[in-house]
Parts: structure tokens; C-alpha cells; sequence
């Protein structure tokens, strides 16, 4: 990792400077129009890791989005390379020809400030806050569906002759900041007495503790740790919960790919269906007497349901139209008369990348309640007993889905198991 | 890839150039001993890639391999870059600390020529040609067993952090050249008409139509060059065959590690397990009325189950006194009460690194009589409907492992389907 120090040419932006910055990008000024000076400027980055700027003109509006070198919720005393920038613009570049419009557009990126300018999404909110807010989308579950497929799809070896696929490894390999992030956080510490994890207190210490010395579950979960350092499926977002997607009733958006790397196709679907489900046993700790969530409580799962076969449709449809990589080559099976059993491998990897998504959404939902980072889906309930029931019933699902795998074979499985 | 006139400073060796190339290097000299004029040159290389020259002076002995421009069994006209070189390098330096005496020590490394000065291994001949004379080593199948299990062990994320692994992975991630001919020659081009292939014809035109429209044969095949591709355990020799190796009675050393990528473990295995049974089945072909190979049939039945052994108890071994990676974390299991559940897990991995090692060492069995690249174990068999004979035997076996998986749960249960 490099030290602040080191980087050359690096500044924390703040009001004034950024707004230097983008002054002296021609393009970009003019996109805003009128005098720099006039130009209103906010920061309002309220995530864990950067700056994120959003600066109004007479003509336009941008957002910057600046790496800091620490963990911002933690301080400079845990550093961090601000590189993951050089990522985050890496795989917005990997997966723009694929995604249409389900990623913002990318103005300009520059290495030395690690700094990336992009569209400003409005009115676009926070996923995360609108199924809090108890809002529906309607396009949410196709739109996600569709991107994780083709994000996904288009970078694997069913597409890319292996020379591109391993140009990407390669690239993304060097991602090293903050896959450890995820292997830290998601895949160790919340199964042992780290001083990072944090947990509903005292509502849930007995079963945090019985957590820690279920060697089922922590088998479980190494096994998943282990499938996401090892099977480089495709280029993954690599943090796809309901933070990193900005909504409007009509779109959808995908944002912050800072931990983009090459893992398996159900890490990035896992964190979708797990952040669900999350919000799913939050929402009975947002039901007041006029509204009591039962409908909304519905529709997280239909939209569950729908994202998944959206997803298995979408990438069966691409493997059969457009597979041009040396996954299963195409020169191998050109006899039609292969078709039938060819769709049946197929469905069989189809499976294989479902139960992958139940195993890795259940990592992220132990994470977010006994580990470093919570969501805003449980810590925005008030009445902490209310909450830690809450997070006690989405504990209990993601060890039923860790440790009885075979159990769950489709949706309706998840379903009927939520309690 | 780079074209010949792109390779800055490189130049094919001959007799002369070797020999001033040496007398400039002044510790290969001093090895070497006495006046550069006097040292005997040979060119002996007899591969597909490379020119190997064997120089001995008056008081040591080297052997220098050079990476050509092209694959030398085909000529200039099948270009390819030398950079295989750099990669056999590096994967020498990769495995060095872990594997003892293995390898051969590395002298030197010139980086424009491409060319490394290493070792000559004498009295050592090629592994190959000692089977098919029906020489048995001793200590090959412990060796072996042991090198596959050092270098995949310490190379994965069983023992290194992820950071360490993923520089790993992005440098070898740029072996693209042969992990394109592994890709083709292995996975793809034996199960379609490719020009590229042969066989013994006509004996077995019928049952290589039979092969190549045989889809529940290729899903099987498309299932393991799809886990070559994508499931990046550890850093693989990636051509671990039986030319791959010499031996002495007493020695075994890998070489020509050119081939080395991140891949599944079972890859290496299946490759020394695929060409023991090739050989195997060789054998009748090579068998005389003084020498009816019934014993060395034997030898190498049990050579193939202590090789296994060796590996998973070596591997097992060193999982439980030296796992410091982040797969399984120890700070995850550090309770005495868990080891008991850690060991049937990690039993149940090798379980599934075993059925790895039957699939690729089937694939590999497969390509070697119906692909591109044939072995001298049959090839050297005159008798062509002998041979054709030989080769159906193992057709038949390969199939059955890449069809039939579930019934083969160990080496006994493959030792019994030998016909």
C-alpha cells in the first residue's frame, strides 16, 4: 500500500480546490456553464471510503467521487490506498458496453488525484433508504437481474476468449486493499472476538457467542471464503448491496464498484438477495399502526423472486445467443443435435451459481449484524429490543441456508423458511 | 504476443553464440572451468518449444535452455512468443523454497535472450523413456506425491494471504501463449474435426467419430476445461507429464515448468496420474516373450496409488501445522474442541481435489490419442494394430472416469476398471 506521502501529485480535495479542478477541464466546465465561481459546490459523501462532491452550474451538474487514503468511518488511522479509485473507473470501463444505462456515465478520470467525475444522478436515492422508507420500484428486480447477468456474462470465460479474461485477472488482481477488506470483514472477523465487530447489545451476545463456536457454520462460511479467493468466474462489483444502487421509480443504478475483482457470479447476486432479505426482517421494526409492512414485507420477496429468474434467464439466453468464449467453446458443440443436452448443463451450472448466492448472501447478512459494518435497514430501528429481534430472525435464516444447503433449492424454499 | 523483430537484444543461440554468451557470464565460466574454446557444446533438445544445449567444461557442467520464437515441432510458421521462458523462470523461483531439490538449481536467467542456465541433470534420463523400457524408481512416487502437495500447498490460499496470492496470480495471469494451447489442445480441438489432430487410423476412426458426438463425453470435458480456466488454487506446473521429469533411481526433478498458471490442483495431479495410466496401457504393446511387463503393470498401478497417498497425507500435513493464508483462517478455528469438524472438512476437500485429479487426468489421457501431441508410450509401439489396441484400452477408462465420476472413489475403484 502506498503511504499518502508517496503519492505523488495527491491532494484532499475539498470546496474550493475541487472546484479549481474541474475549472481547469475544459470539457467538464463547459458541462456546467457560467463562471466557476458561481458554481455550487456540496460534499456529501456519507459512505465508508471517499469524498463524493456534487457541484451545480448555470448550464449542468457533475459528481466527484475522491478516494481518501484511510477509511473515512475510521480516520486516517486506518490508511487505505486511495488506488481502489483506479478500480472503481476500471470496471465501470470493463462493464459499460454491456449494461446500457444501468451504470452513471463516466466523464473523466484522473490517476493522480484519484478522483473520478461521473454523471450526478438525480433525483435518484439510495436504494438502502428507499426500502426503509417503505418505497417500491418497479424496474428494480429486472433492471438488477439483468445487469448482475450481463456484467457478469459478457467478462467470464462463456464470452472472452481466455486471453482477455486473464488480461482482466491480472488487472483486477492488483485490487489487493480492499479484497482484504472483504476477506477480513465478510469471511473472518465476525466468527472470532475481533475488536472490529460490534452486535445489538446485550439482546444478542448469547447467540453472537454460540455463533463463534458453531464449527457447522464457520466450516460453511470458510467454504464460501474459500470459493471467493479461488473460483474467478467473472468480474464482480464485488459490494452489490442496496448502498450501491441509486433508484428512481423508472431507473436503476449501479455505483461504487471500488471492490471490483474476479470471484464467483454468486457473490455479486448473494449481496443483492442477502440486502433483500435484510431489509425483509428490518421492516417489521419500521411498521407503525398505519402502516404495518405487510405489503411492502410481499413485495421485497416478489422482487427477490424476480431478480433471481431474471438473472438465470438473462444468462441462459446469453450463453445460448452469444457464448464466444473458450468456457464450453462453441466449435465443441455445433451439432444441433447436442441442444437438449447442452440447455441441461447449462441449468445444472445455473444451480450450482444459486446455491452459491444463498451461501454468500448468508455471509453478508451474519456480517452486517455481528461484524464492522451494519445497514442503516436495522440501526435505524429505534427500540433496540425491537431491532435485535430482528437481526435475531435474519441470523437464524442465514445459518439455516450455511448449514442445511440442500434444503433450498429455489426461491420458494428461501421463502418458506423466513420467520 | 511479440513478433521476433519486437524481441529487442534476442537471438536464437547456436554452438558459438552459447559458448561466448557463457564465457561473458564470469561465475558460469568459473563453473565451467578451463578456456571457453575447449567446452563441448550440445544442442539435445527434443520438445516441442525450445533449444536445450548441454555444455560441459573442464570442471562442471551447464545446461542452457532457450525459449524460440515459434513451436519448434512445427517451424516458424506456428510463432510464439519466447516470453514461456520468463514464466518456466519464475515458476522455478515460485517453488523453489518448498519443494527442495525437485527442481533443478537455477543458475541464471537473461531476461532479452530468454534463455535460463540451469542445472544439468545427469546421470537423470526423461521419466518416459525409463517406463516404456520398464524401469522402475523407487522413490517417483513419493517424490512426486510430495512436490504436488509442497508446491500447491504453499502457493494457495491455504498458506498465503490473499495479497501474496493475488501478485501470484496477476503475473502468471500474462502466460496467455500456452495457457491458449492448454485451452485448445486439451479442452477443445480433440472433440471436434480440428486439422491439428491425428490418431491411429483406420483402427480407431470409428471410436473417435463415436467421441466426437458424444455429448455427455464433451459437457464433461467442457465442465473440467471450465475449472482449468476459472478455479485458481494454486500455482500449477501446468504440464506435469511424464516428459516432464527425470529421474535416477535414486533423484526426481521436475522440469519444464514453461506451462505454469494458476489452476486447480487436480490439474498437476491428473497429469502424472493420466500418463502413469497411459503407460499402463502401453505396456502390452512393449511386452516380449522374455518380458511379459506383467510386473511392471503392476509397479505402476502401485506407483499411482502411493502417489496419491503421498499427496493428500503431505497435503494434509502441512494444512494443519502451516496454514497461514486466508482460506479456513486460523483465527477462525483456534478452539482445540474444533478439530475434529476441521479435519472432516478438510478431508472432504481432498475428496473433491481427488475426483479433480480423475477428470483432468482422463482429458489429458483422451488429447494425447486422439489430439495434436501424442506420447512415445504408444507411439513407439510398431505394431500399429497393437498400438491401436493399447490406445483403446485407455480411451475406454478415460471415458468412463469423465462420465461416470460418482463411481470412482478412490484409486482402487480406478485400479479395478483397468482393462
Amino acid at each position: 500500500m502506498k503511504n499518502a506521502d508517496e503519492l505523488r501529485g495527491y491532494r484532499i480535495l475539498d470546496g474550493q480546490s475541487v472546484r479549481e479542478f474541474i475549472a481547469a477541464q475544459g470539457a467538464l466546465a463547459a458541462k456546467l456553464g457560467g463562471r466557476p465561481a458561481d458554481w455550487n459546490v456540496r460534499e456529501v459523501g456519507d459512505g465508508n471510503l471517499n469524498l463524493v462532491f456534487l457541484i451545480d452550474g448555470a448550464a449542468g451538474t457533475v459528481c466527484v467521487k475522491q478516494a481518501l487514503p484511510y477509511v473515512r468511518a475510521a480516520g486516517p488511522s486506518w490508511p487505505m490506498s486511495p488506488e481502489r479509485a483506479f478500480f472503481e473507473n476500471a470496471y465501470y470501463r470493463s462493464v459499460a458496453a454491456y449494461v446500457g444505462n444501468c451504470i452513471p456515465e463516466i466523464y473523466h478520470y484522473d490517476p493522480q488525484l484519484y478522483c473520478i467525475v461521473m454523471e450526478r444522478l438525480s433525483p435518484h436515492i439510495i436504494l438502502r433508504q428507499g426500502l426503509i422508507a417503505g418505497m417500491r420500484y418497479p424496474r428494480l428486480a429486472e433492471d438488477l437481474g439483468e445487469f448482475v447477468a450481463r456484467a457478469c456474462f459478457f467478462t467470464s470465460d462463456f464470452a472472452q476468449p481466455c486471453e482477455r479474461k486473464m488480461d482482466g485477472v491480472a488487472l483486477f488482481a492488483r485490487n489487493q486493499a480492499l479484497t482484504r477488506i472483504s476477506v477480513d470483514l465478510i469471511f473472518c472477523d465476525p466468527y472470532h472476538s475481533s475488536e472490529r465487530n460490534r452486535h445489538t447489545s446485550p439482546y444478542l451476545d448469547e447467540r453472537v457467542a454460540q455463533l463463534r463456536a458453531d464449527a457447522p457454520l464457520k466450516l460453511a462460511v470458510a467454504r464460501m471464503g474459500r470459493k471467493f479467493l479461488t473460483q474467478h468466474e467473472a468480474l464482480l462489483h464485488g459490494d452489490l448491496h442496496s448502498g450501491s444502487i441509486m433508484v428512481t421509480p423508472e431507473q436503476t443504478r449501479v455505483i461504487d464498484p471500488e471492490f471490483a475483482s474476479y470471484g464467483p457470479i454468486g457473490f455479486d447476486l448473494g449481496a443483492v438477495l442477502g440486502n433483500l432479505l435484510l431489509n425483509w426482517y428490518a421492516q417489521s421494526g419500521h411498521a407503525t399502526p398505519a402502516d404495518d409492512r405487510v405489503v411492502q414485507r410481499a413485495w421485497i420477496l416478489a422482487q427477490s423472486r424476480r431478480f433471481w429468474e431474471t438473472f438465470r434467464a438473462t444468462f441462459l439466453t446469453l450463453w445460448s445467443t452469444q457464448a464466444s468464449g473458450d468456457a464450453y467453446p462453441a466449435a465443441m458443440f455445433a451439432d444441433p443435435a447436442e441442444a437438449d443436452p447442452l440447455d441441461a448443463a447449462r441449468s445444472a451450472y445455473l444451480d450450482s451459481v444459486f446455491a452459491d448466492m444463498l451461501g454468500f448472501a448468508a455471509c453478508k447478512m451474519i456480517r452486517r449484524i455481528v461484524g464492522f459494518a451494519h445497514v442503516a435497514d436495522f440501526d435505524s430501528i429505534p427500540d433496540v429490543s425491537r431491532r435485535a429481534a430482528c437481526e435475531e430472525g435474519a441470523l437464524r435464516l442465514a445459518h439455516r441456508l450455511l448449514t442445511q444447503p440442500s434444503q433450498f433449492r429455489s426461491l420458494d424454499d428461501v421463502i418458506a423458511a423466513l420467520t
